[in-house]
């Protein structure tokens, strides 16, 4: 059987097709709903700078045509024969993974987002050979396991970046004990992900500091998401005053840039926890890291049992993403502006056309 | 008063008067005894990287002339009133750091070494004012707290480098689990940090794996220090097939260098802990980091009473450093060979002489 005999479904998507940086429409196949999947009418896909990486091949390892997006929302059209957790009219969500081992000591351990066999959900390669298209599109058909329950609270357009920027700045203030209430958080960049990242610290009851390049952001930092703090990061003053106050980093900036002056925010112990992906390497000067016996800490998206744990966190402290919404043909357009990191503070596709 | 009235004791010593790496002899005054101090006949001082650092300015904080060395062991001359520890006669050691304040929660908690006024065994400069002068010299006068006790099993010689090499490895694999039998650590880098962290690796019963640039290093990592497995870093078939292999990584490489190959090493959740100091930033990529979840941890150097532990569990073990033994007349031409990491594993400096 050819590996895509049973990709029946036609599906309209959008896909960038070079380097461009930019999408078009694109109709491809999915496969049929499986007994363990479950298929997905998609209403909405945050747009996460991972799009822009993968779209422009900063990595060097995009197969066009690629059609991004892993921030999605949308309503349950059918189930396989196994599923049992979802029916149809459910609603739901899908992140960045779609298919893992199930088997391996990661997967057991309901770390499958740490599985060496883990399919990102757009741009990689699931085990039946065929490449994964992501949430720029229509139509999904997921195994059961990689499907998440929205909270009825939570709109689904300002849920839809949860499952991305949401659990990907979660996934480490959990582990890291930033659940606490009384620590002090460092958000470095107030983008998709800081911008959450401040919202799940005010409400784990931390003092949130707001670390950015643009002084221009405080007023907002402040007033429309309560950071108690702020501070420019190109002003060097201000950093070394606020020298070892921090218990907690969560670093967001996706470009290459020194931890050293960050580190230095962190008291004795602290821990920087690294987010984001750089195309370029880091810069880590070492006598911040070891004078401090400071500790940095990689991690990428989260579990499905994390994921579900935040999204219902965030149902019952009514947390969502602020967003702007775009319609289908503003796709390229907002691309542009995520270019420049002018977004506040993600953007949403319309895909099912509401607001077209 | 001025701030070396009470410094009447004349000492001799060798110092760098300028960057060019080498010593030359200096004579200089220390403090009396005071009621909290201890004095020490210096008999042998480790000869550390981190002595051509300062010698040469590469961090560009040095203070000219800078009498190094603080890795030092000798007998004890004379103690103050206030000093119930030690008595003359006494077998003892100091390593990188002769005062803190004793008072801050981090010296309250055995954590001096995070002290934010720490002083530095030489280049630092003390409450009253004046500079330090370190090991390479025939005297020291140090408050108790910083004199650690030598086991009677071992030698002064190859004991001296436990107070910085010694300790620099085993602050971290303790905190970080890595005294436990059963697990697997990677030991980056074979100069006098790495060996002896080969040491306390099978001490505690790791699995050791020796990674270095040097492939003629292989025979000495096995059948002299009985490392279970040694990888040549430069070979990418080699890492490549160690990939997620170990739990823990101890990286003492002192120059410039990426973590990425490094990072790849190591399981998921695995750590690695940074003790070198190299001048240049290191070169973090974040996707090792993050794909693994794992941490990067540094530290500096380690508590009063790790070291006491550490000392201790070396004179169980019968654990001391390889050295090369150098007279005082041939400090330079060990330093020369130590700026091209000539030398297994550490030149211990013969202060009193008996090997001139």
């Amino acid at each position: 059987m050819a590996i895509t005999e049973n990709h029946t479904q036609t599906v309209a998507g959008w896909a960038a097709m070079n380097e461009s940086g930019k999408v078009e429409p694109f109709v491809f196949k999915r496969r049929e709903n499986g007994v363990d999947d479950v298929t997905i009418k998609v209403l909405y896909c945050g747009m996460c700078h991972t799009d822009l990486h993968f779209m422009k091949n900063h990595w060097d390892i995009t197969m066009y045509p690629v059609v991004p997006g892993h921030e999605i929302t949308g309503v349950v059209t059918s189930v396989g024969a196994n599923v049992s957790g979802f029916k149809a009219g459910d609603r739901v969500g899908v992140g960045c993974i779609v298919e893992a081992c199930l088997d391996c000591d990661h997967c057991r351990h309901s770390d499958e987002n740490y599985c060496d066999k883990l399919v990102l959900t757009y741009n990689g390669i699931l085990s039946d050979g065929s490449v994964t298209y992501g949430g720029y599109s229509e139509m999904l058909v997921v195994h059961k396991k990689f499907v998440a329950r929205i909270p009825d609270t939570l709109p689904l357009d300002a849920a839809a970046p949860l499952l991305c920027a949401g659990i990907t700045v979660y996934s480490p203030m959990r582990r890291h004990g930033m659940v606490k209430a009384g620590g002090s958080l460092g958000v470095i960049g107030l983008g998709g992900l800081g911008h959450i990242a401040v919202k799940f610290g005010k409400a784990f009851g931390l003092r949130v500091t707001v670390v950015s390049t643009s002084p221009d952001k405080e007023k907002e930092a402040r007033e429309g998401l309560k950071a108690d703090d702020f501070i420019v990061s190109t002003d060097k003053k201000q950093m070394q005053a606020k020298s070892r106050s921090l218990d907690y980093i969560i670093d967001t900036v996706p470009v290459k840039h020194s931890l050293g002056p960050l580190l230095e925010l962190l008291k004795v112990d602290g821990v920087l926890a690294l987010v984001a992906a750089p195309d370029q390497p880091i810069e880590l000067p070492s006598f911040p890291l070891i004078f401090g016996r400071r500790t940095i800490s990689g991690s990428i998206t989260g579990s499905m049992k994390e994921t579900q744990e935040m999204l219902d966190l965030c149902g019952e402290h009514n947390i969502t993403c602020d967003i702007e919404l775009v319609s289908t043909n503003g796709i390229n357009g907002a691309l542009a502006r995520l270019a420049r990191n002018d977004v506040r503070y993600r953007f949403v596709i319309d895909i099912a056309g509401d607001s077209n």
